[in-house]
């Protein structure tokens, strides 16, 4: 048995963790564009990157320590996401975190993320000379988790104590961002997380992949993911308590908390919305029907306009490619049946239950395929009329 | 050697067609919501349908013909899809039909066809009422095309004359209806292409496969497809005339002009774009490079705005799925070339150039993979502001 429960500051709650942010001057009016995590002992390290091919210069400098590696820092910049950057992407890196070990020889094995414009060279002069500003005793969760903000509309950070049966505590927090655009395709979502939970090295990645996989995997668009995508997770073990069951569980509430943040952070989204998908076939069918839902813009639209069109619906499943019969399929606005096995229930009363539910903030449409066992929750955001105006604009 | 020339009449051009467009009161105003076509002699038909699992009543009635089978009517209704509405469905097509032949018993093998509305039966009653006002002997092309629109803000329709060497001629026109909403997703293609052409049975399928490879399929979603997509061919070989090069060639010269056509119907949309791949691995993977350019939403904001973004098409490419590398990739707007194999080419001067290619109404973006020799052009529109209210607001 185990309980959590929220706490402040974010990714700089576990202990032996401190963070900041400052400006190297590359957003306007001295917003903070630079974000560091400093740990005063060496943390074990796990990552999950992008699919993209065009993996940022970042990634790639992360990619060529020796693994496995330990760190005690991330310096995190925006305004510049350091991709497409060839050669020359990579040596800015290199010269960036020669100067910060200069400032600060504690510093070992660095790691840099980056999130902004695509196919620009690093302003690394700008970003040299704000180094100075780093004091790794600061504990300022805020200045940091705006500082790696990009079109987000608010900063993302969360962070919980957990208290185990023996009495023992650990903490894990995080910061992220990235703001569901369309979808939060190619708005890249970078999300930091830092605990102090003894967690042995072998469990990290495990369990990194399992809470993803119904958190920013269920908001993700599979093929359309940005050069930058990154989840790090830093553990230093300070507090020398540990569950496996329950450290799974925190990081899953957190990312979960934190990924429909993402979604609520839509240009012009007005609902959150989750798709279940439940009888099908596969696991792999299950996501991808879910995905199509979440995805599609015709339904995206009817939800914006309140629209019960579950026609919109059983054609995006029709069309996603999963095995499926008009005759087995079920469809529900929250509670409420529309559709079932062929026959059609929507008469006036019915769809008037049907746009009720549309009109709350926040609800659960139910397809089920009727055909298997298995089943996946994505989660989608309807789609306004603000989205247009700020992708056209947006030079990233 | 053969010649080709567009004509009049679209869909009744050719020899021993005839067609209408007649209201029967499913359109405000009395605007004409269904259209016939009919031939004099009986044709070899063909047909290519949506991948949708759920493929709509009309297009399971054609599958209930023993194959091959010959036709000489084509009835079509708009405002309702027909679709997802079981054995009545059927049913219903079965009635209209029959009433059909019975004020015309010259009638053979009718097929019917249906765009609008998904999930809701057929205003039976109100279609067998128009079918008074058919008369085998009209040709009114435009009515026709009008008749079958539902989103479209303009008909489209085409026709050649085709000359063969040995002065021998034959006939190929076409109606259609579909809008690129943000694509041509689940908004009904629908095109029905007539002929006097004396072409083998055997030839029909292969040839209209082909032709839409490069065409409609060139413009559409794989993996959103209504319910009831249909491209349907007919041919009463009147002419006595073919020649299978001439034929292709027409026959996509046809079904090219009328995609692009849905393209520019597409809401709000400013711009036609073609998006080449070139130099990918394999045919396959040039497809899907292609068609994630043209459907991603974050390059077509870019281009809706003007904005030589090369660095969200590398991206785009990226996150495709299809092998690549950022040393070997180029990417050309028009023929101003932006990155290459590493190197960024976007100073001021090449930007001022790039940026005047995206003001044009119509232009390519090609991007060279570098690693094989397979290319595919995908074609595609801008996104503006119209098309979410147009969205919201339409019940389909």
């Amino acid at each position: 048995m185990f309980s959590l429960f929220p706490i402040d500051n974010g990714v700089c709650a576990s202990e032996g963790f401190f963070c900041d942010g400052i400006s190297a001057g590359l957003k306007q009016d001295s917003m903070p564009d630079i974000a560091f995590i400093y740990s005063d002992i060496p943390c074990e390290v796990e990552a999950l990157f992008t699919q993209n091919k065009f993996q940022a210069a970042p990634i790639l400098h992360y990619k060529n320590y020796n693994t496995p590696f330990k760190t005690n820092f991330v310096l995190i910049n925006s305004k510049n996401a350091n991709a497409l950057t060839g050669i020359q992407g990579l040596k800015n890196i290199e010269e960036i975190l020669q100067e910060l070990q200069k400032l600060h020889p504690q510093i070992h094995n660095p790691i840099m993320s980056s999130t902004g414009v695509i196919g620009v060279q690093l302003p690394k002069e700008k970003i040299i000379q704000s180094l100075q500003k780093i004091h790794l005793r600061h504990k300022n969760n805020k200045q940091a988790s705006l500082a790696i903000m990009t079109t987000d509309k608010f900063n993302k950070t969360l962070a919980f104590e957990v208290l185990l049966k023996d009495k023992s505590r650990f903490r894990i927090g995080a910061i992220c961002k990235g703001a569901g655009m369309i979808n939060p395709s190619l708005a890249t979502m970078l999300c930091f997380i830092t605990t102090d939970a003894a967690i042995p090295k072998e469990d990290m990645k495990p369990l990194l992949e399992e809470a993803s996989k119904t958190t920013f995997n269920a908001i993700s668009v599979d093929g359309d993911t940005s050069t930058n995508d990154t989840i790090l997770l830093l553990s230093n073990g300070k507090s020398k308590a540990y569950n496996k069951e329950a450290f799974l569980f925190a990081l899953t509430q957190l990312m979960q908390h934190l990924a429909l943040e993402i979604l609520r952070d839509g240009e012009g989204s007005t609902k959150l919305v989750a798709f279940e998908v439940k009888g099908a076939k596969s696991k792999k069918e299950a996501i991808k029907a879910a995905k199509a839902l979440s995805q599609s813009l015709l339904v995206k639209t009817a939800l914006f306009g309140c629209d019960p069109n579950w026609g919109r619906i059983a054609s995006t499943i029709g069309a996603s490619g999963i095995e499926c019969d008009p005759n087995t399929l079920e469809i529900y606005f929250g509670e409420v049946c529309v559709y079932a096995k062929g026959q059609i229930f929507f008469d006036d009363d019915n769809e008037k239950k049907a746009a009720k539910i549309l009109q709350q903030d926040s609800y659960k449409i139910t397809c089920n395929i009727g055909l298997g066992k298995e089943s996946f929750i994505a989660y989608g955001c309807d789609l306004g009329y603000e989205y247009v105006k700020i992708n056209a604009d947006y030079r990233s």
